[in-house]
C-alpha cells in the first residue's frame, strides 16, 4: 500500500536529456530531477536502471511511485515503441492504448501512445507528447491549436476529439540555419530577444504581396546585411521572424486559421511567446495554454485507462 | 612585352578553396592549379602573396600574366570589395566598373563587378559570379536562366540585357538539413544520387493540390520513414527533391516560368543534372549551357574592358 496515494512521477525523457516530475493528482509540481541521461545516451536495455537510479531519492523517501511518460521516450529508438492512434482521437482513445509495465523495483511505468493524421498528405502525420498538452489543454471547444517546437504542430479540436493535424519543421530550420549556414558566419546573438528585429523578419513575409517562398525570403537576412540595412545582432532574429511567419502564412493558406480567428497557442518554453506574438501579427486573437498542459494530460490519459483496468 | 599574348589567368577564389584556371583567349583551358587556400583562410593583406605563390609556376614558364577574378574574392571578405552593378545590366555595364590593380610581380588582377537587382523584395537582390555565367552564355536570346547553388539564382534575359533576378537559398537549405538535422540521424547517404528517390521527393511537391508549403512537406521525409515507405538510403536524395522542387514550385509561382517554356540551366558541377530533371518533371524544355560559361564570361567582360581602356 502506498503512503502517498495521490504522488505520481510523470517523465520528460527526450532525445538529449531526461527530466522525472514528482506531481500531485491535481498536476501540481512539487519536485524535479534532471539529468543529461538523454535517450540517445541510453542503451537499449539500460532505461529501467536509468530510470531506477534516478528517481531513487523519491523512492527512500515516499516508497514506490507510478511512473507515466508520453512522447520519444515511447519511439522507436526510444524504450517500447508505442502505437500511433489515429484521429479522430480523445482522451479516451488514447487512454485505450496505453501500455503498462512492471519495473524490478515492483513499480510499474505507464506508457502513453502516440498519435497519427492517416489522412495526411503524402504519409500519415504523427505526433508524440504533444497529444498530452492538447488533452491536458482541454478538448472541450472546437478550436485550433498551435503547438511550437522543433517540429511544430498545428491541431483542429472539434466535437471533444483531435480531428487532424500538420506538422510544420519550423524550429528545426530556423535552428539549424541559425547554427550552420551564412547566417552564422556574420549573425551576433542578442541575450534577449531582439523582438523588432523579429517584427521585422515577420513584416518580410506578411507583407510580401507576393505568394510565400521561404526559399526567397530567407536571403532578406542576408541582402539587407549587404544594403547596411539588417544590424548583424538582428539577423538571428528576423531569421526567426521569417521562419515563423512562414509557418503561420503557410498554416492559413492550407486552411488553419483565417484573420481573425482564435487560435490557442500551447507549449511550456520561450517559444509560446515566439508564436503568440507571431499570431498577432497575422490579426489572430491568442489564447495562451497554461505552462502544465503536457503534465495534466498524461495524468488525465493515465487515470483514465485506470478506471478502465479498475472497471474491467 | 609578353611572349604569350593569347594566354590569361581566371581565377575561381572562395571562401574555402583556391583554383586559378590558364585559359586561351577562346576560354580554352590548358592548365589548372588548385588548393585549400580559400578566403577565409587568407588574411586581408594576403592574397597578392598567396596568389603569386601558387601561379609562381606559370610565371616561370610564361611570364607575367594577366590575372581575371569574378565572385566572392571581390567581396566584403575579399581581397576588395566591388561594386555591385545595378540591372538592367550587359556585359558592357560590367566591364564599365571592373578594376585593375597591380601586383608586386609586375603583372595586374582585373577584379568583374557584382550585379544587384534593385527591384528585388524587401532589399536588393545581388550576385557574385554568376553574372560571368551569364554572359558566358550570352545575352542574345530572350530567355530564363536558372544557375543551381548554394544561393540558386533564376534571371530574366531581355532585349540584351540581365533584367532581373532572383535568389531562392535551395542549396544552403539541403545542405545544412541534410548534415545537421533529424534526418542525419537515420539517413544513409547512398554512393550514387538515388533518382527514383529523388523523384519521389519532387513528386511529393508538386503531385500536392494543395498550395505549396516548404515547412510541411520536408516532414515527409520522416513520416515516410515511420510509415515504413521510404528507407534511410533514399532520405537524402527524397529530401534533395522536396527542396528543388519547392524553389521550381515557387519561381512558378512568382512567374519565372509556366509549364512549357524553354528554361536554361547553367553551372558547372553535379547540380546541373539535379536541375535538369527537377525541370522537366515541371513540363519545361531545359537547355543546358556549357560548363565554361564563367570562364568565358569573365573573358569576355575583361576584354571589353581592355578595348575601352585601350581606346580611352
Amino acid at each position: 500500500m502506498n503512503a502517498y496515494p495521490t504522488l505520481r512521477i510523470v517523465l520528460d525523457w527526450g532525445t538529449t536529456s531526461f527530466r522525472a516530475l514528482l506531481v500531485e493528482a491535481d498536476g501540481r509540481v512539487a519536485d524535479r530531477i534532471e539529468s543529461q541521461d538523454g535517450i540517445q545516451s541510453v542503451p537499449k536495455d539500460g532505461f529501467a536502471t536509468v530510470l531506477q537510479r534516478a528517481i531513487a531519492p523519491w523512492r527512500e523517501r515516499y516508497g514506490v511511485l507510478p511512473v507515466y511518460a508520453a512522447g520519444m521516450i515511447g519511439s522507436r529508438n526510444g524504450w517500447v515503441e508505442m502505437p500511433y492512434v489515429a484521429t479522430p482521437a480523445d482522451a479516451g482513445s488514447l487512454a485505450a492504448q496505453v501500455r503498462r509495465m512492471s519495473l524490478p523495483d515492483g513499480g510499474s511505468i505507464t506508457f502513453v501512445p502516440g498519435l497519427t493524421d492517416p489522412s495526411a498528405y503524402p504519409f500519415p502525420d504523427v505526433m508524440r507528447g504533444e497529444e498530452t498538452q492538447l488533452v491536458g489543454f482541454g478538448l472541450s471547444e472546437d478550436r485550433t491549436v498551435v503547438l511550437p517546437g522543433t517540429h511544430a504542430k498545428w491541431a483542429r479540436i472539434e466535437g471533444g476529439t483531435i480531428q487532424r493535424f500538420q506538422t510544420f519543421v519550423t524550429g528545426e530550420i530556423f535552428g539549424t540555419l541559425a547554427r550552420h549556414s551564412f547566417l552564422a558566419k556574420v549573425a551576433r546573438q542578442p541575450e534577449t530577444p531582439d523582438w523588432q528585429a523579429f517584427a521585422r523578419g515577420i513584416a518580410v513575409v506578411r507583407d510580401d504581396p507576393r505568394p510565400a517562398s521561404l526559399l526567397g525570403h530567407l536571403f532578406a537576412v542576408r541582402t539587407g546585411w549587404l544594403a547596411g540595412r539588417v544590424d548583424p545582432a538582428e539577423m538571428t532574429d528576423m531569421l526567426s521572424g521569417i521562419v515563423v511567419a512562414s509557418e503561420f502564412e503557410d498554416a492559413r493558406t492550407l486552411g488553419w486559421f483565417s484573420e481573425g480567428d482564435t487560435v490557442a497557442v500551447v507549449g511550456d518554453d520561450d517559444l509560446v511567446e515566439v508564436y503568440r506574438r507571431t499570431g498577432e501579427a497575422f490579426g489572430l486573437q491568442i489564447i495562451m495554454g497554461d505552462e502544465d498542459c503536457a503534465v495534466r494530460g498524461c495524468l488525465a490519459i493515465a487515470a483514465m485507462a485506470e478506471e478502465t483496468r479498475g472497471a474491467a
